[in-house]
């Protein structure tokens, strides 16, 4: 059970541990997508990953290695999507069971899903505090084990795997880049690219609706968002206490995205492609395709993070 | 430049010539959708195909085989949609030019394509009298040689080429099912099972509001559609002169399903495997799910045939 910084060695254990549940997802390539970027983009798919998303790899690894003691009175979250999935599935996987608190607003395939896995749903109101109350309350009655989404070495080191199979399935790449929210997943890519590949730059992209991990990139020291509002729904969140030291050091840059440019880079995916992206998913692509004269001619892996949509509330 | 019924050599020769030309698709499984229909599906994914449909196999073919002194003259067709992006796109590859003549309705997003490959487009009525007497006017006026969308041996001989590869990857299948609209993928499906794995069953699948193939088949003799009508745009035609032979020779069977069906399938393959299909490529497995208890266990090779759908006009 990892409770420090991910070291190289903690990774590749990582890895090794949870390849039997996570799908090693494919790395696809869109000729008109290049042409239009002017790069070499090379999309790994996490939208096929279990659950739909990447957050399954540190879902299962946070769950499968709780020593016994603990892993037996079950696990317990707060998530309005795929986190809570993730950690659903990794229970029902790992024979213990899920307590999922989620706000009554989440999308409905999202609930469906958890409830498919057989978690115990507990809905409370749309706001951190209640969700983090309501949690306390299911902790305390059941002794459950609280894994948080992100702020999280063993999610942390989860996530990083994706960065690391990416980096093994590509060559020589330029450049990583992610969306960033709570920020699991960037600073995983991050020590993916330090341990394994240094010579790669990593970028991170943000709906400018949520920037609070530009804003404090740029400032030097967290500073939460206030009322954020963004399709991405799955970038909603502040950058987390472990996550941004690690964002601090070895991420290169990171870029904003408006709503509007988001969803032409997701149509742009659905269209080309012919897979199904989220809102959050498009962000790292809407970076690109702005910034597009700084990437010029760039081998860029870009990371595709999930593809759960409410397909009965599409933005276009 | 076939014109004969295509025997075994002769799908074999197609494969090699248009191997370069082509994706080899990939085959994905989905253990939620195999849980539901209570069999082990095989999906060949032509919607990852170039144009984003099977129907380029036989287009490419046809183009390519052409004598340079037909070719130097150009190609023409009439399509609302995938084949006329099939022979724009091939004609662009052969070096030369593409005449298409559309209806005024066609769908923008193959209205784009077919412009973005240069081809020539010609607006029509939506009619087949008014596409056939446009198609006649620029064939007598360019001399291009035209390419019809599936009652034509080169064609079905290229459309052969899908069930082949997916005979090859998947080592034993019970059954193959395609959709079925004017004939040429069912038909090269069919003799594909026919010469390379006689022992794996064709069924196919129609709209019941386009059901001249199943009423044909029945009757054992060609009953055009007249008026059809279905959410399934790339199924409306009627079974071709060339196909019918061979379907009724090589097909077990042809199931209809409704609209309703077709939309809940294709909601399916995007919800659980997040790839986008349109809804003339849903219709097969709309039938398993409809015929379950005849293809219990059974391990079947399922042709997803083409992922372009206006997604400003969705069906959910």
């Amino acid at each position: 059970m990892l409770t420090t910084m991910p070291q190289r060695a903690d990774i590749e254990q990582t890895h090794r541990t949870i390849a039997p549940y996570i799908h090693r997802t494919p790395v696809l390539t869109s000729q008109s997508i290049d042409a239009l970027v002017g790069a070499h983009l090379y999309f790994k798919c996490e939208n096929f990953q279990k659950v739909g998303a990447f957050k399954f790899r540190g879902g299962i690894h946070a769950v499968v290695t709780l020593p016994e003691n603990l892993k037996s009175k079950g696990v317990a979250t707060h998530s309005s999507g795929n986190h809570a999935q993730a950690i659903a599935l990794a229970a029902k996987m790992a024979g213990t069971q899920a307590y999922i608190i989620m706000p009554e607003t989440a999308p409905l395939i999202k609930q469906k899903a958890v409830a498919g896995y057989g978690a115990e749903i507990t809905f409370c109101a749309p706001t951190l505090e209640a969700r983090e109350s309501t949690l306390a309350e299911k902790v305390a009655k059941t002794g459950a084990h609280f894994i948080h989404p992100y702020d999280d070495y063993r999610v942390i080191a989860g996530q990083a795997t994706c960065g690391k199979e990416l980096l093994e399935d590509v060559a020589e790449l330029d450049t990583l880049i992610a969306p960033v929210g709570g920020g699991g997943l960037l600073a995983g890519t991050a020590l993916a690219a330090h341990y394994f590949k240094p010579q790669t730059k990593v970028y991170a992209a943000e709906p400018s609706g949520a920037d609070d991990a530009y804003c404090s990139f740029k400032a030097g020291h967290l500073i939460p968002s206030v009322k954020p509002n963004t399709i991405a729904d799955g970038l909603l969140t502040s950058v987390g206490q472990k996550n941004f030291p690690i964002i601090q050091e070895h991420v290169t840059d990171i870029f904003t995205v408006d709503d509007q440019e988001i969803v032409a880079a997701m149509r742009l995916v659905w269209e080309r492609m012919k897979i199904i992206i989220e809102p959050s998913c498009a962000v790292p692509l809407a970076a690109l395709i702005k910034n597009k004269a700084q990437f010029a001619g760039q081998h860029i892996g870009v990371i595709l993070t999930g593809g759960n949509v409410d397909l009965g509330k599409l933005p276009f």
